[in-house]
Formats: C-alpha cells, sequence, structure tokens
C-alpha cells in the first residue's frame, strides 16, 4: 500500500534522504489563478501600461518565492535553482488571471514544491496589491501540472 | 474612481505609508483547501494517529510562514504577529481539507496577507507531504473570510 | 572626545540599547548613483517601455532589502516600518542612474540604514540586470542625505 | 544589438536558465570604499587594537551577505559558495577604507553579484558604526574588478 | 495542573494570543559554556590579541541569532528588540568559555527565547572556528538566569 | 602548532576556501539532551498521545534549523544537504530527553555545524514549549558522535 514518504517507520517527520538518486535535470510546471472582478482585472490589465505594473511585482514575487521554498516547505530540500520563469495569462470571460511557473533543477531532486510556491505567492501578490479595491479575490486551482526528470518518469496532468 | 493603492501616481511601486494611521488591534481570518483522491485522505486521517502527522506538519509551516509574509510578498509591512492559529477541516464528503488561518496584530495595518499566506503554505506542505502518493491534489479556494480592526471598518465574505 | 556608540567599555560590539528612548516618527532619505555607459543607459530607458523594466525590478529590490536590513547589518534594531519608497533619476549628461530611498517608522531608533541598504540593493540589481552589457558600471556616492525624528534633531547634507 | 538577458521576449523578468551551462570553478573580485573624516578613519584604526573592532564586524557582515545574495538580488541564482574573503585597505592620504572582497564557486553561473554585495554591506556596516560620529560618510565606487572561470573568459578591469 | 500554554484545547500547536498582555518592559538573562581542551582555550585566548578574534566573531553570531529566533523557534512571536549583549567568560580552571547573552524588549511578551537561542549560537559558533583543533568541544548548561518586566514577575534561577 | 583555519595569515576571518576539496558523500551524528523535572518529562511524554506533540513541533524545528545553519554561523558553506533526521530518547531515570541529529550532504565540506545546529534549535523549541511550567529546564551535552566521508577521516566520539 502507498505510503507517506516524508514519515520514517515510526511516522516521524523526516527529510527524505537523497543521497543515493541520481543527479539529474528537473523540470516541473505548475498552474494557478486568481478570480477577481471584472473592474479589477480591467485595472490591472491597464495598470500594466500606466498606473503600475501588477503583474510586473507578482512575477519577482513568484520567481524569490521559489528560491525560498527549503524556508517555507518544512521537509523540502535546499536545491541550486537554475531556472525560474514566471507566466500570466488574463482571460477577461472568466474573470481571472493565469499563472503558470516553470522551474528548472540538476540535482537529486525534483522542483515542484518550488514551482508550486512562486505560483501561491505570486497570486497572494497580486491579491495584495489589489485587495484595496476588491477584497473578494480568489487564489485558485494551484496545481503540478508536469514534471520531468527523475526516477518517477514524466507526469502529465491530464484536464479536459 | 478606484485607485491601486500599493502604486503612486507616478504608477510606481511603493510600501504605503501607514505613518498616520492607528494603532488598533486588527484581526483577519483566511481559508482554502487541499482536494484530493479519497485514499489519500484517509492516508492523512489515519495517519495522524499512526504514521505520521501531516497535519501538524501543515500547522506548523503555516504558522512559521505568516511570521514570513513581509519577506515573500513584496510590499507587505514588517509587523509584531500577537497571534497565529491554524485549523484544519477533513472532509471527507468532498474529499478535502479545508483550512482556516486567524492571525492578530496590534498595529498600523492589518494581517489579511499573513491569514492568506499561512494558509496557502500549510496547503503546499500538504501537498508536499503527500504528493508520492497522489500527484494530482489541488490547492483551492484561497480567500480572506474577516477582516476587522481597521479604518476601513469589518469585512465579512458572504458565501452561500 | 567622540566614541563608537556600538563597542560598550570594553570595546565589544553589542546591540546599542535603545529602551529608554522615546518612540517618535523618524524618517530618512539616502542616495547614491549607478554610472554607466551611455548605451547602456538608454538600454535602459528604452527597455522601461519595451523589453524589460530594470527599474522597476531594482525598486522592489531595495524596498525588499529595507525590510531585510537587521539580518545585514549585524548591530541593527529590527523596525516595523511604516513607509518605503524609492525614486529613480536618470541623468543622460553625466550617464547614471540617480537613486533615492525614503523610510519612515515610528520607533525607537531611526531608520539611516534602511534607506542606505535600499539605494544599495537597488543599485546592485541594477549591476546585475545590465552586467551582461556592461561590466564596468560602478554603484558610487552612496549617503545619507536627511534625517529626522530623534534625539539628535535634524540632519540635512550639505552638498554644493 | 546587445540585449538585456535578465528580460524574456516579452520584456518579462526571467530567473536566467543556465541549466546548460558548464560547471566551472569561478572566482570574481569586486572592490570599493567607504569615504570619511580623518578623525573618523584614526578612531576607526585605533579602535582596531584597543576600543572595538570595526572592520572585524564589517568583515563578517560582508561573509554573511556573501550568503544571502540570492534573497537580495531577486534574479539571482542560489549557489553553494566555496570561498568568501574581504580584507581592508585603510588609505590615510585619501581618508577611506578601500574594501576588497574574493569570492569562489563551482557551478553553473558566476559570482559577481556574490563579491558586490559583499563589499557594499560591509561598507555599510562600517557606515553604521560610525555614524554616530560621522554621519557624512560615502559609500563608493563599488565594482567588479576581475572575473573568471565562466564562458564569457576572463575580465579585468582597466583602471588607471 | 499545569497545561502547555503552546497548544490549545485539542493539543493542536499555536502561536500564544498575547494581544491582551500588557506592553512592558522585559528583560531576560540567559548562560551556558563551552568545554574544551586546556590547549584550545590557550588557542583561542592568545588569538584574541594575535590570530584572529574566535570571541568576537562568536559574539556577532550571538547578536545576530537573538534577532532571528522567531524564524528558528517555530510559535515564537516576532519582536522589535531593544537591546542584545554577549559576555564571555573564560575559565582556565574548569578549561570551558561562559557566555551569557542579556536582551531587553518593550513588548507584550519576554525575550527568553531571544537570550538563550544567543548563548545556543555563540556557542556553537566558537565550536565550529574551532573544530579543526578539538572536535569534542561540548556546548552545555545553556539555561535561563534571570526574567523580568512580564506578569509572572520576576523569575532568578537559584544555583550553588 | 594547531592553527585555527577560520583565521587567515593576518588573523581576519574568513570562509574557507574548500574549492580543491573533492566532493564526497558526508555524515555527521550529534546529540544533545534537555534536563527538566520529572512532572514535565511526563506532561511532553503524554502529551504526545493527547495534548499536543511536543517533540513533533521540536523535530520540525530541529530539521528547518539544519537548513539555515549558513544563516547562523557566519563562515559555514552553504550546502545542498540531501538528508536530516532527528530522533528523540526521553530517559526517565535521569529526567531528560536525549536528541540526536544525522544529517548528510554530498559535497565539498562537511556537516557538522548542521547536525550540532539541529539539536541544539530542536532542544531550545523543547524549552520554549515548556518554559510556562519549568523555566529552569537546562539544553546541556550538545556534541559531535560521528563524523565521515572527509578527508579527515572517520571520527567517532568515545563516551563510556
Amino acid at each position: 500500500m502507498a505510503e507517506l514518504t516524508h514519515f520514517d517507520e515510526k511516522g516521524q517527520a523526516v527529510m527524505v534522504d537523497v543521497t543515493e538518486k541520481g543527479i539529474t535535470t528537473r523540470e516541473a510546471i505548475a498552474r494557478g489563478h486568481v478570480r477577481m472582478r471584472p473592474e479589477t482585472l480591467d485595472l490591472i490589465l491597464e495598470g500594466r501600461a500606466k498606473k503600475g505594473d501588477v503583474l510586473g511585482v507578482a512575477r519577482l514575487a513568484g520567481i524569490m518565492a521559489a528560491k525560498k521554498t527549503p524556508d517555507l516547505i518544512p521537509l523540502a530540500h535546499p536545491l541550486p535553482l537554475s531556472s525560474v520563469k514566471l507566466d500570466f495569462f488574463p482571460d477577461r470571460e472568466q474573470s481571472l488571471i493565469g499563472i503558470q511557473a516553470t522551474v528548472k533543477v540538476t540535482s537529486r531532486t525534483g522542483v515542484e514544491m518550488e514551482a508550486l510556491t512562486a505560483v501561491a505567492v505570486a497570486a497572494l501578490t497580486v491579491y495584495d496589491m489589489c485587495k484595496a479595491v476588491d477584497r473578494e479575490m480568489v487564489v485558485s486551482e494551484i496545481r503540478l501540472m508536469e514534471k520531468s526528470g527523475g526516477r518517477s518518469g514524466v507526469f502529465k496532468r491530464i484536464e479536459d
């Protein structure tokens, strides 16, 4: 039966021992979004040009957060990230901003948590910058889309 | 018309000047959840007793993350938090774990971002600890529920 | 004779005891600049519109660095900053970008170091983002311009 | 034409992808100085023996800051530094203290920013420790002197 | 019966709510020591003058660690420390270096953990700097000596 | 004669240059304990089941502290830890809780400081969580037990 790898046989939390795992190039892609009122989305999209670049700030926050992952996620390994990239996809129809983070490393373990953390903190930063005009924004659907390079093979999330 | 307070008149990002705001006791409550397969939820709920306390680890991660908010959210103010509390609400029917964070401070500005950050990092920690058995978990619906103590009065989110 | 306040009578470094100092609103303004080739300055100024916002990134780095001052400057006090603002002044004649940081706090001690640190890190970030095209940029003339609100009265730097 | 490497083709900030770069031993040397009144310089130089070791504190601050570079410079990569060294060169004639940092790593990218950050923070620490006697000190001429080990070959700054 | 205050009625870890506690000036004094071979102690004591100031480095490490306490101790509150002081007491007879930390704050909760953390990290730093010559050093007897300023009154440890 | 490796020939602190050292798998084991009143020990041991898991919190604090070692110990190298494990050994006879940390890395330098730091912070966390009922607990006997994988060969502490 499936077991939680972050606990030892006594049920005690451990930083999983990756000493024996191979050093390979690994990549993870995560996504999420911030839902908001149409007026808030307008403000962000106009602002990009004139009044202040909400997404530019959120992008940096996400990149920096990826580097802080081992400080935030208790059992995460410190990793020498070799690439972090954030993309935003405004969607007027659904009145949301989609966020995607792509993280790479050449190391003994993967960067799913780094990609997910980058998305979460970028989304929270969008909230922070717009909360004075829209307290009801929702950060949602943060999930792993793809992962490759590790022993467990390639993972691709299937969505319809 | 509504304006984004985190930019000055030239559209430049600033840490909002709160020097003139009053020192009051402020509280914020945020919520979110992690959706997962029923088997993953079982594993977490059993594990609490025997195999490793996923929610205990996530709770600590959330509390510590609340303290790191000004490091993560670029324009957030550093604040001397006076209380941080995390609660988890497993829901077998919807196959998810609800997370609620309550944060208090006596200060010139509020703690919405601290509460939201605590929920997000607790949720990501649940993901981290269970990802070996369920890569498809989704962190979702992170939102502000209540906020009080500031000049803008009491906010209560209305949900149906 | 003048004494260095950060050492005790035995010459040992101490975090100066400010317990008895009054809580007042304090402000500090610091400045500095990054000298560069005219072509580099052009690239930054054009880029602002089209190719990437060097100064937007540097501004955020400066604001976030102000919050990290007590982690960087060994004997600095942790302070609940109430405002941080960064301004950039491109100067084509001298081929440099001037940087000014304004920091406020209501506390027992001042924020000179926070303002100076914000300028230094914003300047280093400009260097980082342009170093591929101009390794010879120089970060220079980081200095305190004004300081007010403390027991030692108002300081204004006189320059000609 | 020259391009800023820290932005992608849409002008969005990215942590540059170094996955494909070779792992080599890299070294960077940076310099800067703190100008001050002759009396302040005297106080520091005497203090070294008797009243408190300003340069000893600044040296440690610089070494520790080199390790914090990826937290400070938004798009810098986290790197496993293998050596950090700070040297001070008091100059009574020009009434300043010169600072030099030498940083090494065996990695996919260089350590210019680490060396420059070490110099800047060491200089700011000198300012902090002496500001009670000389508010007008100036941190200046922070620049890269040498860099080697990367694909772009050896760089040596030419000064006269 | 005595209860552990860091858990709520369900046994869940919380950052204790201090919102209602009074703001008072609080002080804590902690002590500990590093036992070592007599030759190691000699090396440290000579070094102070000539070969490198182990205790100067350890003092700074202790002061900086006091500021990092809320990052290290999961349920500790972030506090605006107003004073941190480290003293060392070499004892040739017992072949050890005693360490004492005194920390002050004006706040809603005390600074015992800050004083204890400062002693522990100063002691570990002594170990780090001397481990090449004496791996068998022992960090020991880290304890609270005094505490005052809080609702629970004055505490003074009685030792014989 | 023995020399302190963390100082150069002028007695200046340096981060030791490990560039030329080989990359090998290294392991360190450290131990320490927290002495307390029998009633406090009872409270912790009962609590594990019912009232709050002191040792679970301390375990996480220790694991996270191992990752923060280069931030705490001024001259420590940043290292990509591959495993951190904490074990607790309650001892009713001596009325103490023993703590052991095991840390691994594949790198140019060892992880003694990481293991010792994990033990110290786990011990301080036990103190923090129980201090309301027993201020007189003592953190003691933090020491290196074993070390292997480096050029200096295997070290095993001999105790009787």
